[in-house]
């Protein structure tokens, strides 16, 4: 995100920092955010956005411009004016790295700071942490789904906004995709941009084979020609015509793209079209409304697709839209903080999360204090120290730790369906009595 | 969107356009932008993102490092680089105004340009209309729910990244939201920024009494008190004692807050409490998972309720987080083109949408070509001539459209259920005899 984003916080986050600032009330707090529960289309996240929660921390400033608004507004002192103009984060942040898979409950990143620093944080933060988690976690479904074959994020034209194609091209890449339609993403990270022709391309033309030879003839060794403009199987006849033209050139049609229609008996009887005219290098490419269930679908009645695009059930998440995301105050000055509503328990004090593995495969997570001493693999790591980050890893790293998790869950929650055995999240005796101690005499 | 936006385009539109390019394919060509059909659960649209589509438009530029990249992808040639290098957009655009209601078919907005430059502007054109003419819908669906009560976006925390935050906000002001808790949208929107305090900062003081005296002597003209951090009544009758003692020393406390739990039974046992200590003038403000559904739902039941807070379903369009937008060329070199793939039609021509009003009520609306003579009020007005923007309007200007237009609607359309019986949307004679002669002699 790129909008002065110091400003971009929710206003209450600025009222409560200048009640704290004209108190003195400034102590050292901690605050964790965590997915209260998953969505009950979820059986697993995937945590994402630490990359750019930690930009943001270390670039957090108030510019003149902010600091003119917020006075126009006539609510701030000019002394918390002149703390804000010099505001730094200079906290502590634990999290998990990105790529690592996660449930609801266990702190996907925690903030210990002087209690004006975290809280004005907050609301960037959820939205970096929340939304990227999010598509990440979708992005994952369709890599498991796809059972290695290629699928490409072909989100841009249906995101939220910029940033949220930008997000969704970065998750999916962490998650496995083969490449991305969006070329700034693929240029900002790294990622294979992808992409040949639409339907215009074939309209501008107005003859399906002229348009064919002429992309074939200008992208010599890359083409993927789209063929459900018109009819699909004579568009796949005509492309069939042009790979074989294209190869006697010595060149190369890559492959076909089916859009629209009745897409498994469109594939098997473009693939039969193709390898009658001895194209069986040529693949077919699957795209329009494609989700990790449609693909799911295509690959167990063996339909012969040899890749996705898939982008609007991707970028946006469409079966889970949002995270019910939390950033609360879980210790202040030392002690640990309880939030007692009725439906909605915080768990106190500063934590770890500690995974442990049966046979390689994820077995169940203990969420203790953070520095209880546990068995298990330990998930939360320190990221920044004093304000400054301590923890970089390129896009690759968090990719193969992503892939390597996802090997290691358990088939029931490798599964789409949602599982009616839930992976097992336990607290250690010490939050517990914790909770116990604090929850006691405030019941009603 | 804030990312050297010509980058922020799929791949394919820039492999076609050079495609044409070295073809000396570059005639004038018309594509509409348009929502195939509504999603089920809208019985309209509200069109936005004009402003921010004909920004980009306007501002179009491949700087020096967009075309380094492209260069390094070995794919362009010298020539339509340099092309690009200079390429400015310099076509016509005709489009709805933001605030208007719309329907599937109806072209939002219509590029009429050289065929190279309408093509390439397809993907950012898509998810900015896409995006926002989504949560404009949806905000209008809040609006019409909240039956005149304050409604307030708070949605930041939970939106698609920051761009789709800022959409979110400036959404919600055209459909009617009385503020936004998003300070940066609304210093730039000029929007009324709201928001008092968090949990947080009960839990930070350790004693809800004391935390509420200390904000409402912090701000003394506008505290809203949380009253749901620990048991709501015992909240309630605290934050009853703080505004008695408020009004005692010449201040005044606006409203208290509940987030969670039973809202209806509780606003209506909080407003007793209050109404009982004499305090009929603070309000009762209404948060936590809010949208159309709850809200109308309270309303209905008679909630005492004053105004609502509504964050992740508004700014994710939860029910409904994408539009099922297409751009598509409809003319090329003057003549009409047509799409005709199995399930996807698209009408040709330039075109123009009037509406027809019966005692002020929406009737229908026929979709004719541009020029056609039709009865009716023409909703697509030219906004960009050659190049050149010849519209602009002020947010409220959208504001008072959408507002006017809502009370317009049937009441079917009101509804926040699935209409059986959707507003008409006809073809013109003309627009019909174009399809059947362009598809005619290519059906199978």
């Amino acid at each position: 995100m790129s909008h002065s984003p110091a400003l971009l916080t929710d206003l209450y986050e600025l009222t409560m920092a200048a009640s704290y600032f004209g108190r003195g009330m400034d102590r050292t707090a901690t605050f964790d955010l965590f997915i209260r529960r998953l969505p009950k289309q979820r059986n697993f996240l995937v945590a994402s956005g630490l990359e750019q929660a930690l930009e943001y921390l270390g670039d957090l400033r108030f510019d003149e411009g902010s600091l003119d608004y917020l006075d126009s507004l006539e609510m701030f002192s000019d002394e918390f004016l002149a703390y804000l103009a010099g505001l730094r984060f200079t906290g502590d942040v634990w999290a998990m790295p990105e790529g690592e898979v996660a449930f609801g409950q266990e702190p996907l990143l925690s903030v210990t700071a002087p209690l004006i620093e975290a809280q004005i944080v907050e609301s960037y933060l959820l939205n970096c942490l929340s939304s990227n988690t999010m598509v990440t976690s979708k992005a994952a479904r369709v890599a498991l789904a796809s059972r290695g074959k290629a699928f490409v994020d072909f989100s841009l034209r249906r995101d939220h906004g910029g940033d949220a194609a930008m997000q969704a091209a970065r998750a999916s890449y962490i998650a496995g995709s083969a490449a991305t339609s969006n070329v700034l993403a693929a240029k900002r990270y790294g990622i294979v941009p992808s992409g040949t022709m639409a339907h215009s391309y074939i309209m501008a033309f107005g003859d399906e084979e002229k348009a064919f030879r002429a992309f074939a003839q200008d992208f010599p060794d890359r083409a993927v020609l789209l063929i459900d403009t018109y009819d699909v199987e004579e568009g796949a006849r005509k492309a069939a015509k042009v790979a074989i033209e294209s190869r006697a050139a010595g060149n190369r049609v890559r492959g076909v793209r089916i859009d629209s229609g009745d897409l498994a008996s469109l594939t098997t009887s473009v693939r039969k079209i193709l390898d009658e005219a001895g194209l069986e290098d040529v693949a077919i490419f699957l795209s329009g409304d494609l989700d990790e269930y449609r693909i799911d679908q295509l690959l167990s009645d063996g339909v012969p697709a040899d890749g996705f695009g898939v982008g609007t059930q991707l970028g946006t998440s469409g079966d889970a839209p949002s995270l019910g995301s939390a950033y609360k105050l879980v210790a202040y000055e030392g002690r640990p903080a309880i939030k007692l509503s009725t439906d909605k328990i915080t768990l106190p004090c500063p934590k770890q999360v500690h995974r442990s593995f049966q046979d390689g495969t994820l077995d169940h997570d203990v969420i203790s204090m953070r520095d209880e001493a546990m068995e298990g693999r330990p998930l939360l790591r320190q990221v920044m120290e004093e304000g400054r980050r301590v923890h970089r890893e390129s896009l690759d790293d968090m990719r193969d730790r992503c892939s390597d998790r996802l090997a290691s869950l358990p088939e029931r929650l490798r599964s789409l369906r949602a599982t009616d055995e839930p992976y097992e999240v336990r607290l250690s005796e010490s939050i517990t009595s914790v909770v116990q101690g604090l929850s006691g005499p405030r019941r009603r």
